[in-house]
């Protein structure tokens, strides 16, 4: 059955789905923004038009987080990799060290940038098992006297998530770049939440970040502006101009998402979404293998390969022509990755488990 | 006359203005891009659509501003305002130094931060004069072992501008956010050329920066990546998620652009443009004043103010419910600040001068 204005399901890992209604509304107000006679990217963003629409986005997304007033949100440039290094910026003190737990290529990737600012040490590191589980962090040598232990809540790569707050002694800064908005969290077991957009909120280019207060005192004097957690936050995130455009859209999700339900509504579709594609794999006698330990199986990202690798090609030709976009694995897992974020459609899930039983069936 | 859409005529120093062709395009494509089935906001950025896209993005700007193919051209985040740290973080070299030319607000916060990185001096500096004017370079103390020279080619709060490209012995590193391609520019008489996207190209979020190849073995070995010109050069600006939807408004920009006529055609509209502004001004009779000196009257913003200040609220009031959105001046300048980047039309201005009789005659 064609989509809407021919759309595919795009199981892009990110930048992922928007939702056809908030494309609809960026559409509709393109040329002519809610009367301002312009459009929100030709606003200047010191007007009463854009401060109301970045104000808006901030106090929807505490809405939907429940995020307690002694947070900050911010609205940053860069996507996850410079938090990678603004974190360790901001909040390891020289002569300090920090704990990371690997869980995946993203968290690899963090500690790697923290290593180059100072003292960050692995406490896990999930490579021996080819990255298919999550540990529990009270099993882990955690340091109380660590600045901060940081954790990869949802790895894209391998699909691998952890399925609640993680909590420890030390504040717990974490990279929710991919399953924000996707369950209901507690901000208070976190000192410090960043996200890229573009997988659950909207486009690239902005990056917001959740932060307790008192760690703001943490940042060094002397810092590129830009980079300084307290400046943006005493700036209200327009030290300089915001990426406008991306908040915008972002806000607008916000707005959508909390008429659908919140993030506990959100939670029970990706519960649905996620189920119907590990079923379809589970269900195939070994024809599909998941790639994570069912622990750990991500509800954002379902990664599986073939029994028979040979088959991959075409799997994924079929697929395309059915439609079902962007199933191409990583290189360092293989196989297929079927990305669900929040916009993502349950028909799509269906649509992609009947053609997994139908590739079953003519090649099995 | 009302405007198409119900539009204002926008006068914001940035964002500012698109071309509406270019709105209507964003408008038309925002469900289904090009049959790709999907927004560009939803695509990966490491699909070939969007390789197509930034692809096209780059090679049209290399046609417009003619850069030699010893430059590279990158699409990175965080605008000028983290340019003025890459800059020296990159540049300037343990035990160097680097000179600064500060002709108004822009260069000043460019040469703070650069002396949080390093020895950065100031070589000229307008503060005396109220930044009305812009130095020759050929007077100042330019040393040859300097990192490199900066300059700001155009300063948007005062309203000052080079009239032509500015030419030194060391590395010239430009910030040309807001007149990059408002005429043509010699590319090899600068080491580093940076904008923001916001005023002449597209929308806040992409900052563009075009550098010459040999500069970038300069950069340290231990960068935070995502502040890394050579790392950021070898990944193509795909070290991470690039701000899609910003690349690919001003990668439409730059296609309208080349349809109208390139930078070239940009310069005879710029100058025209400002001319109806300034003659507005100079043939008030003194009831306008231009705040720049003539020699240095920048085309892209164009501040004056009332030899009556106290007349300033009404002529702000007037112009809103006229249509005239944006004119209000910087607080550090005072009065008015007409900014008239690329997109803005000549109808505009011509209401604006009309408006301007009108309210002389009024209160003359």
């Amino acid at each position: 059955m064609p989509q809407p204005y021919d759309r595919v399901f795009n199981f892009s890992a990110g930048p992922g789905t928007l939702p056809v209604e908030v494309l609809e509304q960026c559409r509709e107000e393109m040329l002519n923004c809610q009367g301002s006679g312009m459009s929100v990217m030709e606003m200047s963003h010191r007007s009463s038009e854009f401060e109301a629409i970045i104000g808006a986005a901030e106090s929807d997304l505490r809405d939907l987080l429940a995020i307690p007033s002694t947070y900050k949100v911010l609205f940053l440039q860069g996507g996850a990799s410079l938090q990678f290094s603004m974190v360790p910026m901001n909040l390891l003190p020289e002569g300090g060290f920090a704990q990371y737990v690997v869980t995946g290529a993203w968290g690899k990737k963090a500690v790697e940038s923290g290593q180059i600012e100072g003292d960050a040490r692995v406490i896990f590191d999930g490579k021996t098992s080819n990255y298919k589980s999550v540990p529990d962090l009270g099993s882990l040598a955690v340091e109380p006297a660590a600045a901060y232990v940081h954790v990869t809540t949802n790895e894209t790569i391998q699909g691998v998530e952890f399925a609640s707050d993680p909590s420890v002694a030390p504040p717990l800064v974490c990279d929710m770049s991919s399953d924000i908005l996707s369950r209901p969290v507690t901000v208070s077991n976190y000192g410090l939440i960043y996200a890229g957009a573009q997988k659950n909120m909207g486009p690239a280019g902005l990056t917001v970040v959740i932060v307790r207060e008192d760690l703001l005192e943490r940042t060094p004097k002397s810092m590129p502006p830009m980079l300084d957690y307290r400046l943006q936050a005493k700036n209200g995130s327009m030290y300089n101009t915001p990426p406008c455009w991306s908040v915008y859209v972002s806000g607008l999700v916000y707005k959508h998402v909390k008429k659908l339900g919140g993030v506990a509504a959100m939670a029970q579709k990706s519960a649905e979404k996620s189920g119907v594609l590990y079923d379809a794999v589970d269900g195939s006698g070994g024809f599909y293998n998941g790639h994570a330990e069912k622990s750990a199986r991500s509800r954002m990202n379902v990664t599986f390969t073939l029994q028979d690798d040979s088959l991959t090609g075409d799997f994924l030709k079929g697929a395309e022509e059915a439609k079902l976009s962007g199933l191409h694995g990583h290189r360092s897992v293989g196989g297929f990755r079927a990305s669900i974020y929040n916009a993502f459609p349950l028909e799509g899930c269906k649509v992609l488990a009947g053609y997994m039983a139908d590739f079953a069936k003519r090649h099995g």
